[in-house]
């Protein structure tokens, strides 16, 4: 998504850290409050003010300076407290693709305990959706191609795994519901997968749109479009305040993010090694 | 839709009438009550109970006998009171087309004054569309192929018209909203037709799938499903308790449907040539 | 309400001007911009942030120094556009009164076409709601003690005038609804009134407290209020964001705020008295 | 509550139970189902369609022939499945304290995790709630007057116990709260209690009202209902289809309600000495 960002230019969205100091006029956070930063800077409660034509997105490491680095420099107005559970390199998790899975089934989609949540594939926004869904008490139904990391989403908590290389997955869904679909899909593929998403869910059911790993249009076939009548809905991480609220909520559900590996700062040529070589939970850099 | 119906078959949905004879412990209605049909039988509130795999279609004159007959039988459960300010030629068009248009903006979309609302097209649930949002004060938007149409649609209350021959409409639609988009973007066509519809919509605002005149399958774009967030919402006319809403609210709200032509009887075969001439408005038949 | 407020103090929270000069740094508005100012200073989307123990006030022209001034300095932040639609002396009646009803009816109760809506009296926000609740499509019934006042109630768009002097008006709530009750009862009286609010409610409905006319405690039988189930819902004013839809929709309904007399700035003792007299829609002052 | 009840009469709201022959035309149900009687007799889905000048009370052992008893005959529609993780004693408790609190907090109140609840009292609902809450990742607050209740709702999951003879209650939820008031007060007691209530409540939090242990009218001063502006729901158990989310519901967070003593069907006198007593948790009747 090359953007014309000014060089040289920090990459990183997601930061755990302590604020060293504090401007005039702070009124959010003092000197040595644990925070993590807000993705979409800016946006801090109700709905996104953006434009229809060309929509922007100013996020943080895109549109503004990034956060891998020792030290940065940003509005408080960008920033919430950290948890007090969570080390730093798990909270520093919860930015992106912790606020993704919470947006999409809590502040979006209300998630009920006893409802159905099918989770695609085990990538870092798949991983928060299994573990909140389960925090939450659903039933999480979770798709991958590999037996072993179906077995650890099962230890997170997954009830139902499937494995889609072995059989076709809406079918091993459908026999798995008694034809009864499921509540909330979290599509983090996109594309072609929409389809098979749309076949998933039940009546009345919800789709969150998150991924775009298909390249092709999202697309499926309108009369099942009509006949089930999802809500489909775009999920573009999330505001501050349900920041806030996912924060407080980890704190009480004692969600611990999972990790893969951690490097030092300068091994970040590795880390991002390890990320093309497909991390089971997100990779963490240690700048400090 | 070849669905197996068993011959002889009386087909149609909407009906407006006056009940003739009740049978024992019948109590939601009294003879000489004036009553319209519910599209989908026996979905009277809440969520549509259906299957995940292969959906039903349980509506009248399609699963069940229709209404195209001088007298029918059917559960009171199926039926709500007319409103009193139209005739029945009037009233049976909220049946599907009317309730419809209200459920995707009203009932789903919560439609508020002020919002902006885009109807594409002007056929059945499209001038219900125009006429429910201009009623509740929203700032309608209207695309045709055709200006006479517009010209009728200006009349009913459409703020903005499109001629979409002309120009292109979603460029229309970005200048005319100074790139804001639409809120509610009634979607009667789908197909490939929704991506532009996710280019007209605004941020964080709402498109309803309803039609199905474009055969291909419906898509769009994934990133700007993720970027504008949209909320996409699948739309099979809707429950009995909804219909009584709109049927209390076309009271207080004068709205008159639009109707094209009637027919007689034994008029049907001219009727359906009429509907493939493309109508403007409801066709009625009068079988009294 | 006596708050310590620094003296001198210049009291009024409802303002309509012009934008003289703008500071370094404002976005939202240019010298120019006709603007109207945002009752709670600050609550700019979401939910308010208060205290539970003693809940601020945070208002302008009661926390913060107000607007009875040929100028006012304020962040950009407190303002919004003004409607097109209106003058000044019409748009400043929105900040409050406007909002107060807007935001009872329309942001909590999601009002609908051909809903009941019951108004009480004839104040400032009741005037607001019955012509929004009326622009609406909704059904609305008034109270008042004043026959000439519930004429002009009728010509506003109120359905049934009830004098309250002349019938029990609750009584007459039940036998103008068949006993299916109110749907949203916008409540400005408080206190001892709330027991009828609950009495005319209909099952489920809505109770939107906001007056404190009566000084004695808000009460009712807890008994109707299990049995009826209504969602009962203290307001107070609104946010920015509310208002600016609130704005929107003024344009498009064509709202004609309803003005009883203007003064000009050195006829505010005059202004006042008509007050305490008891107007028929809002007091103007002319302070330029 | 004398409500004229004919005589014989069969008391009794709660029941689990088999299904031991069906009639003809059944479709939800067949013989062996284990099931549980729904307490608003009749109220499917939706709205409960009430009067709203003598609001009926249309419950299973109230208006209708109750439960107590070795057989009862009743409609299909008003039975859902047992749930398949609790015995019959468990299961029956969920009808009416079950359902309360699980509409009180999840239907209506939308809890999500890390959000605060406030339990009043360790009666039935109140329990429930503490469960429920406390499953859904909620920090629960719980006011008693008995040391050792409040040790029991502590290993229940309660975070915060509050001996309400010992310290002013209300006070102490400003202290614990940092003065940010409770985001779920379920106030079981009403009458003068819920002015404090509305003291312990957060800005724009929710109160649900649920009992009439006080006598007197339900009351708190009309100020405070403005400034943190919570909604006050009423409620009347709930419907058939929220008694079924429940029972999904509680087989996937593996709630076990909490029981107090079983008795023979032949010791109803001493089960209502109990119930009298005071007992911690429901009381079951074994009537087979």
């Amino acid at each position: 998504m090359g953007n014309g960002m000014p060089m040289p230019f920090t990459p990183g969205s997601d930061m755990a850290g302590v604020v060293e100091a504090v401007g005039l006029g702070t009124t959010r956070f003092n000197q040595g409050d644990r925070v993590i930063s807000s993705f979409n800077a800016g946006w801090i409660d109700g709905k996104l003010n953006n434009n229809a034509k060309n929509p922007h997105y100013n996020t943080i490491g895109y549109a503004y300076q990034g956060v891998l680095a020792e030290y940065v420099v940003m509005s408080e107005e960008w920033l919430v407290k950290a948890p007090q559970t969570l080390t730093d390199a798990e909270a520093c998790t919860l930015v992106c693709a912790g606020l993704t899975a919470w947006f999409a089934l809590i502040e979006r989609g209300g998630l009920r305990a006893g409802e159905t949540v099918l989770v695609q594939g085990t990538g870092g926004v798949a991983l928060f959706a299994l573990q909140i869904a389960r925090a939450m008490g659903a039933e999480v139904f979770i798709t991958s191609s590999s037996d072993a990391k179906l077995a650890t989403a099962a230890a997170l908590g997954a009830s139902h795994c499937i494995n889609r290389k072995k059989e076709d997955w809406v079918e091993a869904i459908h026999r798995l519901t008694n034809e009864q679909g499921i509540d909330h899909v979290v599509d983090t593929v996109g594309g072609r997968n929409f389809a098979d998403s749309v076949r998933a869910v039940a009546s009345h059911g919800r789709i969150s749109l998150i991924g775009m790993m298909d390249t092709h249009d999202t697309s499926a076939p309108g009369a099942m479009l009509l006949l089930k009548s999802p809500t489909v809905q775009g999920i573009g991480v999330g505001q501050r305040r349900a920041l806030g609220d996912l924060v407080r909520a980890v704190d009480w559900i004692k969600l611990k993010p999972v990790t893969d590996k951690s490097f030092r700062f300068d091994e970040l040529p590795q880390a991002l090694e390890q990320l093309d070589n497909g991390a089971f939970g997100k990779i963490v850099i240690n700048v400090g």
